[in-house]
């Protein structure tokens, strides 16, 4: 596995109608590319592995283009630069980008999200705290939620790499924030790990009574990760003024059809409340200054975070459904080379 | 009718579940009030009937405390002062405020929403154009809908005393004005009279296509006053950036519980869409400031209005639930004595 010769890259073998499952994938050997003009190559060390992938594979409307079937799956990786021909990159240099589920990738220079420099921190972290889980919830999270301090924060998936962060970064605004996740395991993560104030497992608690308790103001902002009857029950909770940020939906199996819920309308006008999409790749000129805020308090401890990697591109293929399942212990990621940047 | 020497009032005999029906409220005969220190007695002259009243009169969670079985019917009022104790209110001023379903209102100076000094327009419109529909139209669309010159704008009830406003507001804004309402009549109506770019009639048209040929770069503010179907199909055609202003539910026969929808929030990610419950009353203090623009355009015809007033008393207590069948062209209002100020 350490040593490629050849380029393994994991693509789409079939559009899935909801999670994407292993079968949905192969595993398939290519050429090691070279670098065109402006172009730089890329051995990829971490792969990403994301709720969103679902929608990315779907052909239901949606944000970018889907991964075509035979194409290379879509996803963030953070490499080591191999070969390059832009004058801003070296080899050796380490960087992130939508590198995809592959060995080797040759990219445009432009695409390249960020180049990292000495941090002190795990280059893994490129792809969670420090990437696009820290800055999803810090911009989500401070753009759209508009947390104020004293407020109640509630995330769902708290113990998940975004919700972690989330609730996190409420408690460094002078927040009370809440969790709701699933499994002891991960309300007592939330709690001791994270610092939530207070976790709901949702599969074992009555929510509405945990809400009840655990919110007593009510819920000012939700950060919603999961949609479903999780959200469900928290709307029923929303203060007077409340901004929900829907930024995931992990509960729903199926977009296509939609499915139906209790219509939300009238918790919106009495509560004059909102409910807001929330897309990261929209604050992508601002990742500067996400990065900026993000990594001190990783450093000092402020944010903690969890990491789970998988070892070996073969695991790539089964590793989506496994999030949807709840399986996995903190961001998630795929290790495919070794981490010499340590 | 018109020389009262009781105070008829109409109560709420019983809580509806759903929309309240004629048998729900009673006409009763009551001393006419004698105003306290501070407080003035109004004679009621038009009596408003809102959509709105379903709430109000529900014991679901509302914005403002249900009204009590046996009380009178809270409403929207304007009248002449007949008797004052207080500075700023002599007999014959005309003023408006929630002074209920009464002949007579003995209220707290402090509540009366505003006194009219001579507009040149009728005293009717201090309840619609130029009252509560005129400014939920005005902070509705602006203050939350935020529309931009060159945007589509789509309102439901298109022909109602809000929605025409609405996309009137809208046309004054640089906008393009599209209504969803029920029938030829009404459809024909948003186009004539309220100069709609177009307009949709739900009962008999396919939404959907209707909406891709009137919203070909989609829908970028959405008013809704309706919920349910129509709105499920509004959804579909959002634009990136959109904002969905929620004012009203007409098209939900019943909160309790509340009814089944596709879920939304798909659509609010991909579109990075935002929806948002309003509720005029918390823009209480920007009532002049609504007023002063509202005015001149009516006074201009840059804003027109539709009327249906039912005389007598008698007809409030049946006047909600003919609402909601949507058989009114215009805001409706109850003339309960000679309108003298014309």
């Amino acid at each position: 596995m350490m040593n490629a010769t050849s380029n393994r890259q994991v693509r789409l073998k079939a559009r899935p109608s909801g999670i994407p499952q292993e079968e949905h994938f192969e595993l398939v050997d290519a050429p090691i590319p070279q670098p065109a003009e402006g172009e730089l190559v890329v051995r990829n060390i971490y792969l990403a592995v994301e709720p969103a992938m679902r929608g990315w594979v779907s052909s239901v409307a949606n944000y970018a283009e889907p991964v075509p079937v035979g194409g290379v799956m879509r996803g963030f990786a953070v490499g080591r630069v191999t070969a390059s021909r832009h004058p801003d990159f070296r080899v050796g240099d380490y960087v992130t980008g939508m590198f995809g589920w592959q060995d080797y990738a040759a990219v445009d220079a432009r695409t390249v999200q960020r180049k990292i420099t000495d941090t002190g921190l795990p280059l893994s972290t490129a792809l969670g705290v420090l990437g696009i889980n820290g800055l999803t919830a810090y911009f989500g999270l401070l753009e759209i939620g508009e947390p104020k301090a004293g407020e109640t924060v509630v995330v769902s998936t708290g113990a998940g790499a975004v919700g972690s962060c989330v609730g996190q970064i409420a408690k460094i605004k002078g927040c009370r924030s809440v969790a709701i996740a699933g499994g002891p395991v991960k309300t007592e993560l939330c709690r001791r790990e994270f610092g939530f104030d207070a976790a709901i497992d949702y599969r074992a608690d009555d929510l509405d009574a945990r809400l009840t308790e655990a919110c007593p103001g009510g819920v000012d902002v939700y950060f919603d990760n999961t949609a479903g009857e999780i959200s469900d029950a928290v709307l029923r909770h929303l203060a007077v003024g409340a901004r929900v940020v829907i930024c995931g939906t992990a509960s729903v199996a199926s977009w296509s059809p939609p499915p139906l819920g209790p219509r939300v309308e009238r918790h919106l006008i009495v509560k004059r409340a909102r409910m807001q999409g929330f897309l990261i790749f929209d604050y992508a000129a601002r990742y500067p200054e996400g990065l900026s805020a993000l990594t001190p308090w990783v450093r000092s401890g402020a944010i903690r975070y969890r990491e789970e990697i998988l070892e070996g591109i073969e695991r790539a293929p089964g590793s989506i459904a496994g999030l949807y399942r709840g399986e996995n212990l903190g961001r998630r990621l795929i290790r495919i080379a070794p981490d010499d940047a340590q």
